[in-house]
């Protein structure tokens, strides 16, 4: 903080969607987390050359949407495409020879309606944070010096282990430069560090419940992939209703 | 589990009021937890001999209720003795010589509110826990064989540190009998095994808000009692309105 007048802003975690209106967000910067898989694979199809992602809270909308902007039309419900849309909700499908100059309409159980939530809520800001793009996150954050609310979109508001890490590493890796005054982020960042050398492991040991439901459904390169840090290491920003690269 | 149609029961952890809701309770055992102060005040007031400790969850309510009765009343709100109340929220006053044979209305600020909101749920059965009697609370529900909550107080529906290191101990000693498909609860055994060499010192280097907010009043040896072992090792229930010793 070089001014005298600047105030060093805070950050503080949020591990379910239902907690966020305790916090009140119209200062603060809101970064959306649902590492399996919503906030990875926005960050896979922008790294790759998407024109943007626009994340709606319904099927119906995402279908509407799709047919009237001649668009591709993607998302899932309990892990699984969901009836109507063309693709799923797999990071490794948005490959540059696929999705390059093409705009994505998306719904996801958790993460693109926590999105709409902290819309709702009147947020300052909203990006999307994932372990592919984790290093664009906090620098980021660091550069915008505004409060700072990592929100985890959880599973159905239940709290999950992916997302509450994905806080922790954020929050070890931007401490210095905020005010934290929440349990939460200590919590969050505890179990970061106990997991970092091996996330994946972590998560097969702690019989994380998102993970088994995704192996059910053979997506292990999924979860890997949504495990791997800056491998589409871009920022992904919230503006006019889309999601871009920043 | 000996009979071929015995079904090891679930252990779930809500680390936040605003969360219980997201759990069918009428089949479970909940356990309230309010590490600072409530639950270890209620532990050590039957511990000594309190006849029972009756949860109200507002100051007026409490008034009342102490005068109709001609007992003591005792409560708090944000950390210190609430007006029109005789007594605070701090387990050390509750010695045997103060409290034997008596009752005692209590209100505290998250705690008894908990309880009410597990009550209006329907829960089947409603416990406290505190680290004051980690033991009886562990041995109560590994007998009972039911469907097990552990339920922070958490501070004002905020997600708080002692009382999911809590969560996490009983999880550590029970895990084995039953079946946890919860990612709170791994979060939880996780801090909780980070943590159990030193609980104060942890809460210390953690910077727990609410271990500051009682600092401040001048409560250390208040969070040392809270933070002890089975120093007031009874089982605490709810029956009939009223907390006794089982």
């Amino acid at each position: 903080m070089t001014s005298k007048k600047s105030k060093v802003p805070s950050l503080n975690t949020v591990l379910s969607p239902s907690l966020l209106k305790l916090y009140d967000i119209s200062n603060s910067t809101v970064v959306i987390i649902d590492i399996l898989r919503a906030t990875s694979t926005i960050a896979a199809a922008l790294y790759n050359g998407a024109k943007a992602v626009i994340p709606v809270d319904s099927v119906a909308d995402c279908i509407k949407l799709g047919k009237q902007m001649e668009v591709i039309t993607a998302g899932e419900r309990d892990g699984k495409i969901a009836e109507g849309l063309q693709y799923g909700n797999t990071p490794l499908q948005y490959t540059a020879d696929f999705i390059k100059g093409k705009t994505l309409v998306l719904t996801t159980t958790n993460g693109t309606k926590l999105l709409h939530v902290a819309l709702a809520a009147n947020a300052k800001g909203i990006i999307t944070g994932s372990f592919c793009n984790i290093s664009s996150v906090c620098d980021y954050l660091v550069n915008q010096k505004t409060n700072v609310i990592l929100a985890c979109a959880a599973w159905k508001n239940r709290i999950n282990i992916e997302d509450t890490l994905f806080a922790g590493a954020v929050m070890n890796r931007v401490k210095e430069n905020f005010d934290i005054n929440c349990d939460a982020s200590q919590i969050a960042e505890t179990l970061y560090l106990q997991a970092k050398g091996d996330l994946l492991g972590f998560m097969q040991e702690k019989n994380a419940s998102h993970y088994h439901r995704l192996m059910n459904f053979g997506l292990e390169k999924d979860i890997e992939f949504c495990l791997t840090e800056d491998n589409a290491n871009i920022p992904t920003l919230y503006s006019g209703g889309r999601l871009i690269a920043g």
